[in-house]
């Protein structure tokens, strides 16, 4: 996939430091290509849900983020996106150190970018475990426009 | 709907409080009848996605948050739920002063409830707006049991 | 809901009438408001699935129509929609004579217009259950619009 | 993935035989692994929407069914499924001669079997391209047991 704006990482790394959540919730920007982001979080007891694994919100919310920044790659300058809907499937209680989300854009569009993220846990040996996956539908416009 | 269990509201407000992302984010645990909750936050700039707004992972967290005790409210003594999925819908920019998720049980069972959740912002003026809808499905179990 | 074209139900009817797969299911369009559709089918043996019951994809065939058609009827002249995505909840085995899907415009937009969808059985005594329920988006554009 | 039932394929084909809408839509049950499983349905002018393109509803029927007879595939001897929930995303307008679902096994369970199905259109030169994706979940019970 063929980026249209050169400086797409400067205008990710600058919508990810103006989103106060990620900062809330320890989110990293830890890849960005064109058409594809990865987002981690380490696991706190801030995140957790009632029996202390990674709440399903947070796995979420990585994912829409990845899902959404892979979409936001392929714009040209200036381009912004907000989520339309997404799915998210819990294949797995998400018990890990680091939550990793995979997002890849599957069909790039002017005003619909579709996309899916894969989210896994990661232990200590690194080893790690797909624990939920999310299909999003993203768009292109700022708020009013829709 | 009738619940089995008459303390329900003190087996969900333990796990209510022994979720860290509720204290995280600032959820408060508003209304719980059976078969039906509300949870609500606050907005504050840890909670925003790029544009200021209430971030779509937050709306969502509340929202599976109001399903998932919807669902629980229902279980006989002891019964707990994990989310199996969910998909949310955005239908507006959510701007406003309290985000609102209210869950509700469409169709109870022994292993697995349907539920829905409509989330809306509120203003100054206590004027509701509706931003986002779910529809989720959730299992009544312990983890090992999937 | 108010329809910016006076003879939106000509329109919907001609689209209903250009689906060869309303006719080999034996779908019907009952009812027709702006922004809210009601489609129906017999039960016949040719729509089942393996336990003889309405097959998943009979009832969501006729909820996608349903908030597809919903969803057109607020549209200016000339106006079509594509179904950008949906998701269906199976709440209930749908035993029954007839499958009734009524579809509403949650939010219209001039791009997407947001959609859900109940899937009703009716018996013999004119009963209907509750079966399945839809959430939907929809864009108003020709395909190469995308 | 490992069968627990030999004869999982004489099970599945008795499935897919008695599905009267399979027959009713010309769908084919063209290749069937463990956790795998691949649908195909010709084009006819009564599979269409109002544009004369494979419907929505072909299509996600061929998924659902990719994807359930993939969960049945893993369950012991006798074991049958139930579509859950799906959510399925339309990339691409449907225009070819072959619809082709491919569903594949995520996560299989006891109760829960989670399912993806990419869908395919095929032109009259072999050449295949995506047109939809799908996440479903299937639960092996009988309808009563929910």
């Amino acid at each position: 996939m063929q980026p249209r704006d050169p400086e797409f990482r400067a205008r990710i790394a600058a919508a990810f430091a103006a989103q106060g959540l990620m900062a809330t919730l320890g989110g990293r920007l830890v890849a960005m290509e064109p058409g594809r982001c990865t987002i981690e979080a380490d696991f706190a007891p801030g995140l957790t849900q009632h029996h202390g694994l990674f709440h399903a919100g947070v796995l979420t919310t990585l994912a829409d983020n990845a899902c959404g920044f892979a979409a936001m790659s392929l714009l040209p300058p200036g381009g912004e996106v907000l989520s339309v809907e997404f799915k998210t499937s819990f294949l797995r209680p998400a018990s890990g150190l680091v939550a990793v989300a995979r997002g890849e854009v599957l069909k790039p569009g002017r005003t619909l970018t579709f996309c899916r993220a894969d989210i896994f846990v990661r232990d200590a040996a690194g080893a790690e475990t797909l624990v939920a996956t999310m299909l999003a539908t993203m768009i292109a416009a700022a708020p009013e426009a829709r």
